[in-house]
């Protein structure tokens, strides 16, 4: 059985947005069954947690004998199971790992810079001057990817775990009318928000967080 | 052969630093012999290199009929021929995937942040509002680390693309003095610089650009 850890309530702003989506996803692409681990903050910070999670993050994956965290990394060991997520041609395979580490380091920093600004400072006094280099480098990136979609549906080849990846990344930026610039960008994470096994996962998610704020 | 593309020259502050490092090192680690493709700054950011590299940047592996970007995507395919990189056993290559997207996702954005206030935006009157909390989440994870190191040589069991990435990762701190307020964690990263294979692609990576510095 797989056993994916997250958090067992978090602030309103974060449900639909922890990052145990990307594995609920990719496990539904997958039609694989799991169940959960619900960890509270305060568990995260004890050194049992932070034996198997340094960092005190979430998710975490549990398959048998194999305890995995990092979302890339999890993402990349699901695919060796699920040929939809990683296919098994070299050349097939290359590209989506390219663009699963392209998600996470050249696009995921930028765009969460700019969360980091609007959620974690709003109002300090800094905030003004930093924020406009920060939203140039995130439009930067945002537009790269725009150009590399023109004629392409999924980033590499068939849709894949890097779509799973990329799609979470740019819903960081949801309600701050950046994606929306761009048209092929905009209308490739609506593809990938269409997907029946995303709108699952994060039904999911949303129906936990509902349950633990009422319970809360 | 493997064709390994990086810039042609860099502003001196780069020399030693171009990420291509992380692939030299893997190369130098495995073996295996490589030429090189230098390309100009201009070049980057012409349409004929968008396509292969839509972000501008390098590094670039070809093989034979592979082309990859993305430092960790390459050390990944690298490792597929060399278990020194990454191990054939599915629990140790579970783990050092696991730290090489912890290294890419979880550690560098917050200490390229830093260097990004310090380099970048030296002197703009925002920076000293900015820079408390990024030095905060910046020390948070060198920390985390430095307990993780505790009874260990290397991330994930033995030496691995993990430590290429996160070795590479930590040198982004040079100079600012806070990777050596943890004793555990500098001396990894000076255990990492020990490695011949380190100081071949060092010197090889530093005898380019001083080269194109004369030339230039």
């Amino acid at each position: 059985m797989l056993t994916l850890t997250t958090f067992r309530s978090v602030p309103s702003f974060a449900a639909g947005y922890v990052r145990d989506l990307r594995v609920r996803w990719a496990l539904e692409e997958a039609g694989l069954p799991y169940q959960l681990r619900l960890l509270a903050f305060e568990e995260a910070a004890l050194p049992a947690y932070r034996k198997e999670q340094p960092f005190s993050q979430v998710p975490m994956l549990q398959d048998g004998e194999l305890t995995l965290f990092e979302s890339g990394a999890i993402l990349l060991h699901l695919g060796e199971r699920c040929p939809l997520l990683l296919p098994q041609d070299a050349h097939a395979r290359a590209q989506v790992t390219v663009w699963m580490f392209a998600a996470l380091s050249s696009v995921e920093p930028y765009l969460a810079e700019l969360v980091t600004l609007d959620l974690f400072h709003a109002g300090e006094d800094w905030v003004a001057g930093a924020r406009p280099s920060a939203e140039a480098m995130a439009l930067k990136r945002l537009r790269d990817l725009d150009e590399w979609l023109a004629g392409r549906d999924w980033l590499a080849g068939e849709f894949s775990a890097a779509d799973i990846l990329m799609c979470t990344v740019l819903r960081l930026l949801d309600g701050m009318d950046l994606v929306e610039r761009f048209g092929r960008l905009s209308a490739y994470r609506d593809r990938c928000m269409e997907r029946p096994a995303f709108r699952k996962a994060l039904a999911d998610q949303l129906a936990l967080y509902a349950q633990t704020s009422q319970a809360a």
